[in-house]
């Protein structure tokens, strides 16, 4: 029987890379993507989309973060466009932060891992995020490492541990190594601005064209519209 | 102007004593309760009640964990009755356990109180309840603190920390300090059969039981029915 695994899945690149990832690595996985009241709800149909690819289960939680405190959950607020310029605004951390996101998406993939009896809990995290996000450095991950071993009963017994496999690939690295294991990528979705088609312009948009170029290949979700078709 | 503080309020008795304690430590209290579908949910009914005498805004959070895993969750599952029996039942983790519910609860809260400002975190986990759920020891809370440092941005700048002010505290503790600080104990709830009144037979029924005799104390919620009298 295979192991069972929680993959963490947002419907973006990493987290795609890192299901198929699991998926290779011979674990039976379930998929949790969380409805938080995103402005790129679309995400998620792009979640159940490369779900059914890697053939995992798929469930998502809706939870009422409803508090604010980010340009991702305020369809008033300007998602900031351009990477440097927007990192500089904040001193580092961009206004797309929303407190304590991977925080709270780990508390409930531990929750969700330890009733469906998983042992491990996948998450897409990496260092090109980390440079922006305090949630996704790896001294962040080693702490709630250990919060699930000492918090949970599954971790106490040694039977349930946190994986972040992406944490030292930059974004060329994670599409090359989603490029080897057969991810669809036309069906992830990275945008933060909430349209029906990619902005281009956003941080995350940003990123993903940095990456696709660094990794000599193309972006095959570009093209579906015009106002795609500027973006890479 | 008040320091701000979020205080994660079920409705029980501890942490009906860690709000009042947070109160006359001089904090603006803005309490947390999470709906995640407990069988118990007349509990939000006294943790509205508590956040009134207190003069402290409430929120309660909605959370769809519908992944079972505990008998508290589960309608069709037996609440175990009696301390001792059940303890041994579980390997010393009551079945009541629900999977990591302390560390979706403090990551709501970390979420929370970063987009609103407050500086502390207040959770009423104790010494007592650590002998049983793991989610409640010390090791697990420091370990916790350190995911709020390290993984928000508010931790990171030193601006937000985890309290556990009864941690050291056995129940009669926690009855005799609630005492001093004016908690009406009448509001709160402890049991976790799910009924209208107290079963008088639950882990949490007895715990809260041998804590008012511990403190020489007469509990005031008991007499509101006759099933409850016979109870203490």
């Amino acid at each position: 029987m295979k192991r069972k695994a929680v993959v963490l899945l947002s419907g973006g690149l990493d987290s795609a890379v890192t299901l198929f990832f699991a998926r290779s690595s011979g674990y039976d996985c379930s998929a949790l993507a969380v409805d938080y009241g995103q402005r790129h709800r679309v995400e998620l149909e792009s979640a159940a989309k490369i779900a059914g690819a890697a053939g995992a289960s798929l469930k998502v939680m809706k939870l009422g973060i409803d508090w604010g405190g980010s340009s991702l959950l305020d369809k008033n607020s300007r998602i900031p466009l351009g990477r440097s310029a927007n990192r500089i605004r904040r001193g580092g951390i961009p206004s797309t932060y929303v407190p304590g996101r991977n925080t709270v998406f780990l508390s409930v993939a531990a929750s969700f891992a330890e009733a469906i009896g998983a042992g491990d809990i996948f998450i897409g995290a990496h260092t090109e995020d980390s440079s922006g996000y305090p949630d996704c450095r790896p001294g962040y991950l080693k702490a709630f490492g250990e919060v699930i071993r000492s918090g949970t009963k599954a971790g106490l017994e040694g039977r349930l541990r946190l994986r972040s496999p992406l944490v030292g690939l930059d974004k060329s690295g994670i599409i090359k190594l989603g490029h080897r294991l057969g991810v669809p990528f036309k069906d992830t979705w990275s945008c933060y601005s909430g349209g029906r088609a990619p902005c281009g312009k956003c941080d995350s948009c940003v990123l993903r064209a940095k990456g696709f170029a660094g990794a000599g290949l193309a972006d095959p979700s570009l093209g579906k519209t015009k106002k795609a078709q500027g973006y890479a």
